[in-house]
């Protein structure tokens, strides 16, 4: 998408709230709509369509890493599910990384107090991107321990150079606690992200990252990390927290020596696909409500939380609404993202596909976080929205649902959309256990509970009909493109 | 020690008792004596002696496998220690078990709804024992799944030959919040003690147990599992809840295969030591009033809170009274036991080596729960002591520890003289997390808490300074031998 298009949107976009705001229209919400709702939640709050879907993604079909196997069986199968449904289906294509894990271990060999013959072992685990092995024999280097970004600038280039960084900024368990996951992910998660290019501006050999996930039982979090083709490619991973808190010890009383092999590829890119899936709208069919997650998911698990959840929960939208026979009026297009994990690749390719009709996109959903009790509703975009929809939100408050917020935080996939002017959406979830999972081998099955699966279906489910069938328009706000998506 | 021996004891201390009550003694706790034991108190809890030593063990030294390099070291280590205080210090010998981990991976390599090409992994890791080892090339056949034993017990045998059995024993976590956790690890135990052999008594090829811990994070917990030459020797490792789980619900879906490998090996034993450190009593050397922890751990983690802990509030016991030039009437005896976990060798070698003088053992106290807050005081052995030790209770309080309880918890190592009628105690602790972390890699010295291993030194060193000070004697009641000490 080019800025001037952009712009054109934005122009359009303001025209038409403008328009909307010159004579106080009718409630968008008919006393058939909210019964229609009513008894949506409650279909979803006894449904266990989804929790099967996850199941059976996790279970049976396994981690579905961007590239492998897997991710391809899981676009087959889901676009299967939803062809039984009666959806149209259309397999939209995305040219994703594939990555692939390799040998990953490491050890201190030399320390202070060290027991003659002995190693202590370090947990360690890749990160993806480009470029990011040892050869195959490991190498072998002194550590320095710092707790964050200013502790490496301020260090003498030859204090850094030859040796292998450890990061080992902490994550905030208050923060999660408190209600603030996403905020202390993201604090964390820095130092996996660009950990990698700031030792290497420094003279490192590697880049050792403390786990950027609440867990303390010596597991680590993988993820990208990454790549600055003007800076040496050197090895990172993750490491677990306990290692990280060993190594700054043992650091703090000597010198201290770490054998790292890591062995991951990126192997020619594969041709993969979104999986865009349509339940026709009866009276605007060239309008879309997006109900979305991802498909892709990390390797060390089973992707279950992240985010089988989220693409089951949009599976039983469109099952729910064929069970109870209800025809939005809208299009309503369930997605399953592709290669989110990996860069979005997914949700970028989807947004320049259909750059050209992104005005009539009404509204999108996607379920990132989790299946966590869900709280309410996370609006993206314009505040307006939230007093309008005040009325889904009562009937969402029967399973707890009561809230309506304005937030960042309505899914990766689904940025392209928002800074496009689309208002985007997604529940808003209990996460106090989600970083102790996601991007972990303890993604699995057992992390979503039945009841609380059901719980954010029935929200995904009744705000999609909801937004699919408003007899009002939202307002559009479209916002500068990031970065990353120029 | 005979059955004989034990009955005179039995005669004896009945003796003493009834000799005791005809006049009511005068109180055991001089006011001097109570006194002593407050400052002992208060300087505990401000001493970090302890948790320095728990972090050599842990971080310098490492893992301390019995017949490891490593065990071998942290007797040399806290035998060096010891003697700086000041302490007679005696090497005991105890031939151990040397048991080595090799290779340990698995794999579902058949199910329903597998992608081709593709397989699951189980997180596994062996159990210790004789012959548990697969070919090195592994073994793959299908699995059986049961929840208990009795559901083993009633499939036929056709049903069991040949297949790797899979025991998906839960772990109650709800005893353990209710303050029940030992209980709940032992209904979980018996699994990894005996899954072997009854999976082998019914043709089984192998044997996977669900990991007797409370952990959820794909954490494996590895221990001892039975051996008996009558049956044949299968190889048995430990699953992560989540992969018993999930093998679980696949094999209710259809037949599931595994591919199993496991090569750890016992090798000859090793000739190692129970470190036994004297602080001479002034007025009873010949009575002695251990204080003790095990200092031998399993190889996954660092052995931290199982039980560098245990071994390192008891040398701070010995560091106070010499810091403080508190100068026990009863000897006090630091002992560090080898060999817990692979069989309590170093606690039933100990009980030969001393079994002519069992009666100089006036109490023995040992530490290995953890290091979690202490409530108060275990007692093993006559409940009578209960009321005589209300004192000492007293001053424990302050730092939250008031309990006096009748317990059967007061330490494996000390149950040799428990049996021959010593009388037995602990620090009753918060154990709600100590059963996620032991035995597993997640043992690790950031799972102390500093504050927290204070108050158990400061239970330990004033339950050990009181009992070595009173004027009275404790009622004995030997009990009948277990067959396993015969």
């Amino acid at each position: 998408m080019t800025k001037l298009h952009l712009l054109l949107l934005g122009i359009l976009t303001l025209a038409t709230v403008a328009a909307t705001a010159q004579t106080k229209p009718a409630s968008p919400w008919s006393p058939e709509l909210l019964q229609q709702l009513r008894h949506l939640h409650q279909a979803a709050l006894e449904d266990d369509y989804a929790y099967g879907q996850a199941a059976h993604l996790t279970d049976n079909i396994g981690p579905r890493l961007t590239g492998s196997p897997q991710a391809a069986a899981a676009v087959e199968y889901v676009a299967d599910e939803l062809r039984k449904l009666g959806l149209r289906v259309t397999l939209e294509p995305v040219s994703v990384p594939h990555w692939v894990r390799g040998e990953e271990h490491a050890a201190l060999v030399s320390y202070p107090g060290q027991v003659p013959g002995t190693q202590q072992k370090i947990v360690v685990t890749a990160l993806a991107s480009v470029d990011n092995a040892t050869p195959a024999e490991g190498i072998t280097a002194e550590i320095v321990v710092v707790n964050n970004f200013d502790e490496l600038a301020a260090m003498p280039r030859e204090q850094v150079a030859g040796k292998i960084v450890v990061f080992n900024e902490g994550f905030d368990h208050q923060m999660v606690a408190a209600g603030f996951g996403l905020a202390a992910y993201g604090q964390a998660v820095a130092y996996r992200e660009d950990g990698r290019e700031a030792a290497a501006s420094k003279g490192a050999v590697a880049a050792l990252v403390r786990s950027a996930g609440g867990a303390q039982f010596r597991l680590p979090h993988t993820g990208e990390t990454g790549y600055d083709a003007k800076l040496p490619s050197i090895p990172a991973a993750a490491v677990t927290a306990e290692d990280a808190e060993l190594m700054a010890r043992l650091a703090a009383q000597g010198p201290v020596r770490l054998h790292l092999v890591l062995t991951p590829k990126l192997l020619p890119n594969v041709a993969s696909y979104n999986v865009v899936a349509d339940l026709k709208g009866t009276e605007h069919p060239e309008q879309v409500v997006i109900v979305s997650g991802h498909l892709d998911s990390w390797d060390l698990g089973t992707g279950a939380i992240d985010d089988a959840a989220g693409v089951a929960v949009s599976m039983e939208t469109a099952q729910l609404l064929k069970q109870l026979h209800l025809q939005p009026k809208r299009t309503i297009r369930i997605v399953a993202w592709m290669a989110e994990e990996t860069g979005i690749f997914g949700g970028k390719a989807y947004a320049k596909q259909h750059a050209g009709d992104v005005a009539n996109h009404f509204a999108a959903i996607e379920t990132d976080l989790g299946a966590g009790h869900p709280l309410g509703v996370n609006i993206g975009g314009d505040e307006a929205a939230l007093k309008l929809l005040q009325p889904v939100a009562d009937v969402l408050s029967k399973s707890g649902a009561w809230l309506l917020r304005s937030s960042d935080e309505t899914g990766s996939d689904i940025i392209p959309l928002k800074v496009a002017g689309v208002p985007t959406f997604s529940p808003v979830q209990d996460v106090r256990t989600y970083f102790d999972y996601h991007h972990t081998a303890a993604d699995t099955l057992d992390k979503i509970d039945p009841r609380e699966l059901r719980e954010n279906a029935a929200v995904v489910a009744v705000l999609a009909y909801a937004l699919a069938n408003m007899d009002a328009q939202l307002p559009r706000k479209p916002q500068p493109l990031p970065d990353w998506l120029k």
